[in-house]
């Protein structure tokens, strides 16, 4: 048995994207390499799986590097389907991405990219979501491996306390030489949809969601502010939603009268 | 304009499903009713959205008691199409359910119901998922009533913090009389999938998920524990996923050397 780590790699664009290429490309320098990621992108599913349809994996080579398996299903059913049924052992780490586009602030409820990671960190993996602010299919991925290679070995180092993982963005190439990596906290921000109805050829109305993003937080422990900042934003996310701090205000209400 | 509140029903079973129906009838002693819900059932979208394809709205008649749509996307799409195309002013209120099945502890994650209630409550609208622990299609629901009413006048009336919706989740009736509602904490609990690996008529290999719950959390202040014992469970959950807890050890990291 290898005593380098085995690292579990997984997306949410599909396994012919060029981020979950650059970000297997790093792996290989700190560990060994398996790939189980959607045949097909997968944006926006959030936490979806699926129960009421079939799975499907197939064994892929696309440059003979590492074992690879494309999947039917959605980013959390590849991490399941590689736990359970694929890997012979279980990861010492799971990474998801590079996600072609911002999954900062409230993005990491819709994304695909982090469902896997926190799908990862449910099982007990450690297990860290990288984004890169820039949604071209074609977007330069060079300037990210430096700060991949970093996050990524510490996380091994240290590990990960039971029930966080790491929520990673890493600003567009554009905006020029970055500043450093900075720990932050989700910003409050929402999209302020806007859809666009448009008339089928049948005479039938029709909608696209489109919206602009709003970042209400003006606080500078955000990763809104972080990213805007010219810092990689690493935000520690749970998924035990409770609000905890809600608890004691409901308990005043009149629920059992 | 009316004095009584509005009220926004959605679900992830379907428009026609029992749960949505039985909630309706309980929200028109309440306030306005408007129903804006998934044409098809979207159990375990998570808080899918679409946005790589479009969305349709039909208005349909079921009981002629309220106006009703039925949408073609997720319970996520229905809540923007709801408050940004359909409704003529924002409802006070977005109740989602009643889900044929349990939302406690981690299901939240995976689940329809709530990703409608997260949705509206981050549009800034008092939300609560109801579901009942009974898959039942003909699942009966007539215990949920009162509890649901109590709850929902209760959010009226007080209001939830910015960024808080509830997790409501109710036992099977097959239970007996209930104890009472029980504020809580979700419990740290997950699947142990089991894929059940068949083979289709062609040859080729298919996996259905299937798996049992394993509750980890002995805590008597969890939704679990209050299920199991009799109460409905109301969680306040929030979608800042931020871990706050954790921050102050990542930043002990070695990040920028």
């Amino acid at each position: 048995m290898s005593k380098r780590p085995l690292i579990l790699v997984t997306n949410d664009d599909g396994i012919t994207a060029p981020g979950l290429r650059t970000l297997i490309s790093v792996m290989h320098t700190i560990g060994d390499v398996v790939v189980v990621a959607p045949d097909s992108p997968q944006s926006a599913m959030g936490h979806a799986i699926t129960i009421n349809s079939t799975l499907h994996i197939e064994k892929v080579n696309i440059d003979g590097k590492q074992p690879e398996y494309a999947c039917s299903g959605t980013p959390a059913d590849c991490v399941k389907l590689a736990v359970n049924e694929i890997l012979d052992r279980r990861p010492d780490i799971c990474v998801s991405g590079i996600n072609h586009g911002s999954n900062s602030s409230i993005n990491v409820i819709y994304s695909g990219t982090m469902s896997a990671a926190l799908e990862a960190g449910i099982e007990g993996i450690p297990a860290i979501g990288f984004s890169l602010l820039d949604y071209n299919w074609n977007a330069d991925f060079e300037h990210c491996k430096l700060f991949i290679e970093t996050i990524t070995k510490e996380v091994l180092k240290h590990g990960l306390s039971d029930g966080v993982v790491l929520n990673v963005n890493i600003p567009n190439k554009k905006q020029g030489k970055l500043r450093g990596i900075k720990v932050c906290r989700q910003a409050r921000a929402n999209w302020k949809e806007e859809f666009d109805k448009r008339t089928n050829p049948m005479g039938r109305d029709y909608y696209w969601l489109t919206g602009s993003f709003v970042n209400m937080d003006n606080g500078e422990d955000t990763d809104e502010w972080a990213l805007a900042n010219g810092y990689v934003s690493v935000v520690p996310v749970q998924f035990d939603l409770t609000a905890h701090h809600a608890i004691k205000s409901i308990n005043t209400w009149n629920l059992n009268d």
